[in-house]
């Protein structure tokens, strides 16, 4: 693709330059005053030219656009109908509407509100209580020091550029990105070489520092998109909401970018409630807050946000996982860095020989890629359009060991759902350090093991005598010295009896005699090995994985009539908002009453349910719970069997008032099958549903 | 109680001062050299006379203390030994502990979670659920305009002093209060008028204002607790978390402090949700925010918590409940308005008298009472140790119909846990008014009614000509009129043909004449009520209702040998963080591969639990998971029947490796009781347990 977009830029140049020359001659000859024949011969040449040029420039445009030319026509108008449905039903309302809302903060309205409650209580069934993980629920707001000693603080910034009038302030990377590929797509004149540029800086737009990011700005003369005013130099925002704790004035604090820390700096009290044992996993949900700079996307990019995230506790020498073997023939589309740098796409690969490969760096994280891939796809997530990216090595910060994306195809591309990263032992370390408190666990040996360790010893009387009040700084220095370092001085003080020794405490050398330090090797027992743990963690954008749901149920067909498209949410029974509606087929009391008996059963069942007793058609009333997707209709059409409807197959059975609930409640339990249902139970055959 | 202690204080008054006469007179004998007889005798006299002062002193001190005096030590003993289990088993931990902490955040440990998990499933199904509610799920950042409208921007704060050397920040309120009870119940010596002013103070502390609680502070001499150091004069600081939204620095916005606003906010399009009809409730659980001046209680006054909020929409002229009958029958500690002010206490009422009688404002809100009552209770709450206060009408919002807190007594006293208030109109009329989007509801007539209506037609022709400039302001004036004083001036018109009307806007009387308005009763016909729904408010502190329940669950045992006291919580199933515990008895490979089944069935029945493969003995492992109220206990000491162990009775029963998990399952649902098992299975009688 890239070639053949390369040569037609190339033709369509030359016929320009071609258009051109021939368009001279043209006015040259009428200038001339040559025959009507010379002319209009020559206009003919030049209209045929320019038809090439524009056959070229179509071609052209199909290259740049890909094979999306129509795919992000259609792409955009079923995201429109998925999106209207969605707003329309209160899956999700922005924030504060009646005051004009506020960018990138929404609202889950009763169904969506649902559908979160039921993945989250999947979650918390398919990870929490299957693995036995430690759940905690650490508070949002969080003192300066956690979230100096995260990084976060100095660290967790986007780069800004302002409208240098209005104020107004856009993300920079995603000015210059929008310039290159509206530049690409819709400039046709650019040349090849041109192309390429542009090309090169989407590929490494992740890369570029301020300056850069601002140079480029400036040679592209890019301006603020709403008024063409001229834009600042970009310079790091800090996306922490802050705030103050307490009435002084005196405590910073964030409201938290992620739930990992508070889980990190309780490792030690985990542990403990563990037994004292690895592996463990901990795990959290709870909202997490970004100040994003200028949010768009809708429900992708937004301020404020759940998170459910495990901190899967490992020791770094063993990172097997003793349910390794139950995902290990799982295979799905994977990603890794190798298929990405040659420009590959993603391929399905079973999980097992990832792992056996090196490709996943181990066990530990293959299960949890895994877990994830199940996780997903039970929720209702679409498998072929569900991949596990690899990040490349520029992506990953430097102490991350592995890391894999799982990312959803939807209307906006791949999106980053869940991140399941190996950080070894990056966060225990910095919290250590900075509370000054051990986070660590200790392996026991099962008996004593001898192991030679080096002993520095610096004589203090003679290096007292030498040095005086340097006689700190040179017993430091010594002790400070590396394995090799101490063998090195050891084997020149027995040769040379005197060495140079540099003591950086005091930026000179000092002469080390042989009596001044004794350097030995030890042979000592050691009962235990202490280490910092690795921690794999798996981390969900729950928001993220909803919208990509929503998008991935949504579907329209024609009503019955034909004159219209209705919606439908294709919900798996775990997810969907409500489990089942009950309509009296029509306004009667009998049927009323029947409804509420049923009803009764169903909340007593535990089966959230909705009666709908308004006297529209029981057509209407199937496509309005259909949008809600909702799997199963109760229609009361008598006093004693009543219709249970399947939404996407639209089939009906017979079943006794007696069992409705029970039915109802056996499928959406997972304990049978619809097909099951549908092959037990009375068919209904009249026509009364939908029209 | 109040009485005897007036009369103990002047008795103790009177006795003072005769000791002090009698010590002169001893004094005055000694100097005059009198006999040692008479000596004698007078000392005898004064040492009986300190002997009743002592006694009174007593009476005193057990009369200020209540009934107090033990029963204070005893509740801070049982308290420290509840604290302390649930600290050391992290059923909650002071975040950021590493970090030296923060003042009033908790995280919740696992066990705490996993109750907190299951209180909010709970409400879930026992109020959304079961009542239909319509649940959303707002950010807890909020902009400005928001809170502005709500009146939080405004006045939600607290009093707050100053240490003026050091700065630290106390509540005024606070500071004033322990003064108070300090003084009441460890100074003897203060006169029984100085006792009642003290009381008085404290009866009317949330009275007073900045000005009246300085002016108190002063005239005690209050100082700062630490320092002694002299106080700042008291001045309002805001409660709520102040952030800023965005980069420009120009939208300020804070963290909610309560959840209900997003439910506020989002009327109108509930409404059209829920068809358009009223009664309807909507509910939001979430995080809410309050930067505390200084917090303490532990988990009862904390700057995050979770909150659970109904809000329950109804016609102001129809707050009946088609439900209410469910609940006229149950009958439990109320404590109305009048039984306060009378100084009786709190007295078992049935519903459905206190709200025929009037004492609850409404059916509506009697019926939120009852099913307020039915939670707590459900949860474990003792109902002896639940009551359910109306506000005095000095607590109350001027806006509000009536006010019931739900109190729970625990260690720290009878504590708000629940608010269930009638607020009326007020908050969707605040918002309406804000945001110019009418939050009302419409009742549609089955046919229109014919009504009569003022209709104030200023001719605007001979206003101008008689004010000119001021016509706009006379013609706002004449609108404005209410039906009383336009009727009044019709009649005035017509009698006198002229009137001075005062403008208010101009500040001052204008003459209005018969022919520059003409005020008439017209009859329309109209075909809808157009109102502002009440809405009744529940609104649940889920943290110090987890609190309460903790002290309510906590018990100590003696162990078998009698040498130590053993930490139970007697959690029901419903709560308890853990529902079932399986133990080999013995480390032995057999007995492990059975325990593995029966934890694979409960994961696959979905009953948490927890494997203990320990080598301790199975006395230890009964302790240790009666400290985490788990209530079932299953030992492996056959590879065919295992032994079934309940919590509370200690009873045991023995049941098959297949049944295990489905009985354990059966009574955690609440499908059969304990006592239904213990009748059905043999018993398991040798004497391994507990041991």
């Amino acid at each position: 693709m890239a070639a053949s977009e390369e040569s037609l830029r190339k033709a369509l140049a030359e016929k320009q330059s071609a258009v051109e020359a021939h368009g001279n001659a043209v006015r040259a000859l009428k200038a001339a005053k040559a025959s009507k024949p010379e002319i209009d011969a020559a206009i003919e040449a030049l209209n045929s030219l320019k038809l090439e040029k524009s056959s070229i420039e179509k071609q052209l445009q199909a290259a740049v656009s890909g094979s999306d030319g129509d795919g992000a026509l259609s792409r955009e108008a079923f995201r429109q109908a998925a999106v209207n449905t969605l707003e329309r039903r209160l899956f999700y309302i922005p924030s504060f509407k009646i005051y004009r809302g506020v960018a990138g903060l929404y609202d889950y309205g009763p169904p969506g509100c649902a559908v979160k409650s039921n993945v989250l209580a999947f979650w918390r069934q398919h990870f929490v209580l299957e693995e036995n993980m430690l759940e905690v629920d650490c508070p949002c707001v969080t003192p300066e020091v956690v979230l100096k000693a995260s990084g976060h603080v100095d660290k967790f910034t986007d780069l800004m550029v302002k409208d240098e009038k209005t104020g107004t302030c856009y993300r920079a990377d995603h000015l210059l990105k929008d310039f290159c590929n509206e530049k690409l797509q819709k400039d046709l004149t650019i040349s090849a070489e041109k192309a390429a540029e542009l090309k090169h800086v989407l590929a490494t737009l992740d890369d570029l520092s301020a300056e850069e990011l601002g140079a480029k700005i400036k040679e592209y003369g890019i301006t603020a998109p709403d008024t063409k005013n001229p834009l600042s130099d970009p310079y790091p925002f800090n996306l922490m909401f802050q705030t103050s704790i307490g009435p002084s004035g005196l405590s910073p604090g964030y409201m938290r970018p992620e739930t990992a820390q508070g889980i990190f700096v309780n490792f030690k009290d985990l542990y403990y409630y563990n037994g004292n044992k690895l592996p463990f996993a901990a795990a959290q949900i709870g909202q997490a807050f970004r100040n994003e700079i200028s949010p768009r996307q809708g429900l992708l990019r937004v301020r404020e946000f759940t998170l459910a995230e495990i901190e899967h506790f490992v020791d770094p020498e063993d990172k097997s996982h003793p349910k390794y073997s139950e995902v290990v023939d799982l295979e799905f589309l994977m990603f890794p860095r190798g298929e990405q740098m040659s420009g590959q796409s993603a391929k399905k690969i079973r999980l097992g020989d990832a792992v056996s490969k090196g490709t996943v760096n181990n066990e530990t994280l293959g299960y949890f890629i895994g877990r994830v891939y199940l996780f997903l796809t039970r929720l209702g997530i679409d498998k072929d359009r569900l991949r596990f990216r690899q990040h490349l090595a520029n992506e990953m910060a430097h102490y991350a060991a592995d890391c894999w994306d799982a990312e959803i195809e939807c209307s906006y591309g791949w999106i980053e759902c869940v991140g399941i990263a190996d950080r070894s032992a990056y966060d225990l370390r910095a919290h250590s350090d900075k509370s000054g408190v051990p986070l660590v666990a200790a392996e026991k040996f099962s008996e004593p093991r001898e192991v030679e360790k080096l002993v520095i010893a610096p004589v203090k009387k003679e290096l007292g005598l030498a040095f005086k009040g340097s006689q700190k700084n040179v017993v430091e220095a010594l002790e400070a010295m590396n394995e090799k370092e101490a063998l090195e001085m050891k084997a020149a003080l027995e040769s040379k009896g005197e060495v140079e020794f540099y003591v950086c405490t005091l930026g000179k050398n000092v002469p080390i005699k042989k009596n001044m330090v004794s350097i030995s090797k030890e042979k000592k027992k050691e009962h235990q090995r202490v280490f910092t743990p690795s921690v794999i963690e798996p981390s969900f954008g729950i928001g993220r994985i909803i919208y990509c749901l929503f998008e991935h149920s949504f579907y329209t067909r024609p009503s019955k009539a034909g004159d219209e498209q209705l919606n439908v949410f294709r919900f798996p029974p775990l997810v969907a908002p409500i489990k089942c509606t009950v309509f009296p087929l029509v306004q009667n009391q009998q049927y009323e009453d029947v409804a509420k008996v049923i009803s009764k059963s169903l909340t007593t069942a535990g089966i959230s349910h909705k009666i709908d007793i308004t006297g529209t058609s029981i057509g209407k009333r199937y496509a309005r719970t259909d949008e809600l997707g909702v799997p199963f209709a109760i229609t009361v059409d008598s006093t004693k069997d009543v219709t249970i409807r399947e939404r996407d197959s639209k089939l009906q059975v017979r079943v006794s008032v007696e069992e409705a609930a029970l039915v109802v409640k056996s499928v959406t339990d997972g304990l049978r099958t619809w097909e099951d249902v549908w092959e037990k139970y009375p068919h209904h055959t009249s026509g009364s549903a939908d029209d």
